[in-house]
């Protein structure tokens, strides 16, 4: 199934939160530190309790590498329980020079069977291109992201009186003849969003910043509801997966989704 | 041993060539691929024969990355080969938001070893910080690549008339209070290089680009002397490590560091 019918399919279903999985050893219930993949135990109640509710799910790359080959086990497993009809991010913001962005586009794509890719496009065309050449996949490309430093250099201003992220946007239409890529957008620039919406066109958009970081998931779905954008992604990691840390930390967690997912509903009923 | 003394110990010595371990199983010798890891022998065989003469290696995470955990096992076998006295370089040019770029500083530094990582500056400093709060490393952040595209947003001209590249360089001495930073910058754009080495200062520079993508080691080196400065690194992966395709692939790959290192000399002596 391509990755843009994926996104579709549930953002037509109103889903549109994305479950972000960053699991922390320091972070999960004690009673999973018994398990002989304790990460992989807390991932699989996660998944299972938040399927059905879920719009996609982001794996966070540094969380599985930061264990080495076992943190690279634990991350493949855990892709594996992932519904086949849900869409999966790598999020790991690569990019390089060609033939080495071409060994990253294999080891996301072919090697962890990934249906999207976040990128970082500072280097420009060439380092985002060996992705490009998947058809069937989503390539997520940062322009504005949610923390606060983004200001130190996507939000300079160019001689063409456009910011840095601007122009990543513009040239990102541009790569676009495969309508393969989407945009990542932060959402605590809340400032930003209001005035660039109309930038996007009918590019999928990943906005993590919701919860920890400080973005509101009411104000997004309203803005993109009022511009008629359907196709959408609001990335929360911490807000959902340690809502709580005790050991029906998976209730919390679907409870905080449902929840989540009846603020969107009431917004398009209204 | 502090990252910046391994490097100067090596200047001193008139070692600048880093040599840049990207191995690809369809480019290495047949002889080798009936080995257990034949990629694991590869490393070794060249990092037996080169480490005399070598500046750093740098080892291109994707290449491993590639191969899932076992790719892993791989990277972390070959770190264990290089001397101790030799700058270990994570080729990853990763940067994401703290707690994230924190796992990433933890994996590369205390997990892998590295000595030193590349990182994207996209972001900014809080997507840097995580990295610079390590005192005894070397953290080599992208101003100006390589590869032809490095014109779609790193040379965009600024409203203050600076490139962004050239904003990225400014920031990054700010960045530098531990002295732990350090610059890429691409040895394919001569003319930039000749405008701005005024701008390095005192940070050591990696300069990647020549052989495969076309810099000149002479151009580099004859800049660098005349301009006084001393702390930098020339990387060199295909055009050493791919030398000769053949079984003593190792022998050819000594030759060409060796003949590398005597082109530097003559510079030196001239």
């Amino acid at each position: 199934m391509l990755a843009n019918d994926k996104l579709r399919q549930k953002n037509s279903a109103q889903k549109f939160i994305c479950v972000g999985l960053d699991p922390d050893i320091k972070k999960i219930p004690k009673n999973l530190k018994s398990k002989s993949n304790p990460i992989l135990e807390f991932n699989k109640l996660i998944i299972e309790n938040t399927a059905d509710l879920a719009a996609a799910y982001k794996f966070n790359l540094a969380f599985y590498e930061r264990d080495g080959s076992s943190g690279i086990n634990t991350l493949i497993e855990s892709i594996k329980l992932i519904p086949s009809e849900i869409l999966i991010i790598g999020d790991g913001k690569r990019g390089d020079i060609g033939n080495t962005s071409e060994k990253y586009a294999e080891m996301l794509y072919d090697e962890f069977k990934f249906d999207s890719a976040t990128l970082n496009p500072y280097m420009g065309l060439d380092s985002i291109k060996p992705f490009l050449n998947y058809d069937s996949k989503l390539n997520f490309i940062l322009a504005l992201t949610s923390n606060p430093s983004a200001s130190d250099f996507e939000k300079l201003l160019l001689v063409n009186n456009s910011y840095l992220y601007q122009e990543v946007i513009r040239k990102v239409h541009i790569w676009n003849e495969k309508k393969n890529c989407g945009l990542v957008f932060g959402a605590t620039n809340k400032a930003e969003l209001e005035n660039d919406i109309g930038l996007f066109g009918d590019m999928p958009i990943l906005l993590p910043g919701v919860g920890e970081q400080g973005g509101s998931l009411g104000d997004i779905v309203s803005l993109f509801k009022q511009k008629g954008l359907k196709n959408y992604l609001i990335n929360v990691s911490r807000g959902i997966i340690y809502k709580s840390s005790s050991d029906d930390f998976w209730e919390a967690a679907r409870n905080e989704l449902k929840f989540m997912n009846e603020t969107v509903h009431s917004i398009y009923k209204s």
